[in-house]
């Protein structure tokens, strides 16, 4: 049964986002530190408004926060809706938090049409997902599944702060040293599905005119953060072509046999993005009128198949000794980093598309390129399902934008596979 | 006449570069600043060895220095034998000396033979050269012809001292005020040929394996200093291919097409060469996650023909357009400067030829990349000539070498050369 008219979650929704905005204000922007005093507005407002809804709230040894609507089996796998809190400095106030007032919005509709779900559904606040502030990914729900290598705890530091993760937990109450020491709050057999709702961070929704994205992939990544071309120092006036090591010339056509790559790949369907961030040449050695004698530069390739990626690498690599030979320079581009890909569930990419066709909503069903925390979840070998909502201005910043409108839709989205979830 | 056995202008030359070696010792290297006192003593010592050879020396009021070996018409148009004699901080001992030392050493041997030149020969040492210690090109040459501004004499600083150009010039007995008021020391219509001995700054004589070059031209340049190409920074994993404005992927491409262009000029027998020595991603916004919203770049561009070089900026300016629109960026080559190429008389290029064959001395014709005074004097109306000298490894380091058997066959090209000339 869909009410008509409005629904209490507008309310709920429209209160919860203007208080975080308000209290967690930073002009231009707001600032929501991991395992800061914004974070933890976030977690104490959303735990009220769970308790108005008659959700009992817990928090696990990692700060992370659930939020329970009891279903009829109290016993059997329940269903996670989560995001994070934190936010990026001067970001916008919806990244990470409107998937935690989604959850609570759809409870807030599902209990207005008397509707009790199969199982319990959990709403869950997620600790310290933004890598900026401490530099280990997905931090809260890594922490959740113990995850985090013991030494991580005093290892990492706040980049405001210097200060170490576990300091800034034990500030919050928290429990670093039963984490360190093997604990393991949360059991990934206990969970059913968890679904993430999220701004996209990108502005593909925004400019398809679309509001709501079903999601049905995140994609993985392989880093090069130290890649460099070593050639010679020449003076540009008086060394002949043939003799010369031109490290810049080295790099354009290696970074456009990157690319060429990456058509091949989206002519024969592989998903795929390449983005190389930084290629600079030696400010303290090179000049206009010498023959440039290194370049240092970064990949970061994206795809929804590691095959794909290993694939690039080892084709990355040929091209890298054959260019570098030809062109008499050494091309190295140094060790990777690899984040997998992390699987959704087609049962809940399907579930969100049909929910939305019933409701008359348009979606666009696409791949995630940004990292989130529903990963976590995927690689713990839970089905993870998430939905994106249309964003103006992409993200990590204080333009970050989302109309109401959209979130609305996102939360109908939702709360209409929940149905069909039971 | 070519005498056989030790012809006198070897001990002299070897002297010369000892002593000059030794009094201005910087190790690692020699360092003579331009009206410095490196230079001075190397003035001072061609003066003091153009004595022993009877010449008369006289100095202009910009400090560079005549030695005047009288001809048989004390009126004609002189020969000019010349080069600059500071050289950069920790350089190699040759670069402009050696041009003088030749000259002076060619007297000698064409003395010795009882050779009479039909008009005076001149050697000339000429001030200040190096750009590194004053930021004004060919300073020496272009004061003799009056050609610098007035406002650069107090506005030009030495960069190791900060103190102008003319209080420089003062403490070297020079009268910047005259020339300042317009005066113009040397009269290029009393110049029959002006001609440079210069070892090589590049090492192509010294990969081909031949002592001797002669020079057919001296690229003029286009330099661009502040090319830039503007797109939009963007988050890597959430902006999907269609909607970036990817400033290193469109410098890639660029740089690729200037190449492409080097290779049609170079197969249609144009002379060009390409260098883009800077090539640079913001260090304070790029970063490895980032789509790249800016790169700054360089470009030196030399031809023997301004006309190509007029014909690849109108080329460039077009396929940044071009290539600017395609990627959605803005490709911005800024504004030039140019030098034009400076003319080698070819009568002077075949009278080397013939010397160098007589004498069964292997050369190679090829073109200066590298400005010289030489150009200087080309650009008056001169008749202008260049001599090059093997050198190992490359010019303006510490390393920079020269055979002197090498030199003894420059010397040789040179005295024979102007015993045809009379």
């Amino acid at each position: 049964m869909v009410l008509s008219g409005p629904r209490p979650s507008q309310a709920l929704s429209a209160r919860m986002f203007a208080e975080l905005a308000k209290e967690t204000a930073d002009s231009p922007g707001i600032t929501r530190a991991s395992f800061g005093v914004g974070e933890a507005f976030a977690h104490s407002l959303a735990a009220a408004v769970a308790q108005e809804l008659g959700l009992s709230v817990t928090t696990d040894i990692a700060g992370n926060q659930y939020m329970i609507w009891p279903g009829r089996d109290r016993d059997a796998p329940r269903v996670f809706i989560g995001s994070h809190m934190d936010s990026v400095r001067h970001g916008g106030n919806y990244d990470g938090a409107a998937g935690v007032v989604a959850g609570l919005a759809a409870v807030a509709d599902l209990q207005a049409e008397g509707f009790t779900p199969a199982q319990d559904i959990v709403v869950m606040a997620i600790r310290a997902e933004e890598l900026v502030w401490f530099p280990t990914p997905y931090c809260g729900s890594r922490m959740a599944f113990g995850l985090l290598d013991p030494s991580e705890y005093d290892a990492v530091k706040r980049s405001d702060t210097g200060r170490s993760l576990a300091e800034h937990m034990r500030e919050e109450g928290c429990d670093p040293d039963a984490l360190k020491a093997g604990a393991r709050p949360l059991d990934p057999a206990t969970i059913r599905h968890f679904i993430e709702v999220h701004i996209e961070q990108g502005v593909t929704l925004d400019m398809k005119g679309i509001p709501v994205g079903v999601v049905n992939g995140i994609r993985g990544n392989l880093r090069y953060r130290h890649a460099r071309i070593t050639g010679k120092y020449a003076h540009a006036g008086a060394l002949a072509r043939e003799y010369r090591h031109d490290a810049v010339l080295a790099g354009a056509e290696f970074v456009q046999v990157l690319e060429h790559k990456w058509d091949a790949l989206t002519a024969q369907g592989d998903d795929f993005v390449a983005t190389v961030g930084e290629f600079w040449t030696d400010p303290d050695m090179h000049g206009m009128t010498k023959v440039p004698g290194s370049v240092n530069f970064t990949m970061d390739l994206r795809s929804l198949s590691n095959d794909v990626l290993m694939r690039v690498d080892a084709y990355l690599r040929d091209m890298a000794r054959e260019i570098g030979e030809r062109r008499r320079v050494v091309i190295d581009i140094g060790d990777y980093t690899n984040a997998p890909p992390a699987v959704i569930d087609p049962a809940l990419v399907t579930s969100f598309e049909r929910a939305a066709r019933r409701l008359a909503i348009p979606t666009l069903t696409l791949p995630s390129g940004a990292g989130h925390d529903c990963a976590t979840f995927s690689w713990q070998g839970v089905s993870a399902g998430m939905v994106f909502i249309r964003n103006q201005n992409g993200s990590h910043n204080p333009d970050e934008a989302m109309e109401m409108p959209d979130f609305d839709k996102a939360v109908q989205v939702l709360s209409e596979a929940l149905r069909d979830i039971g």
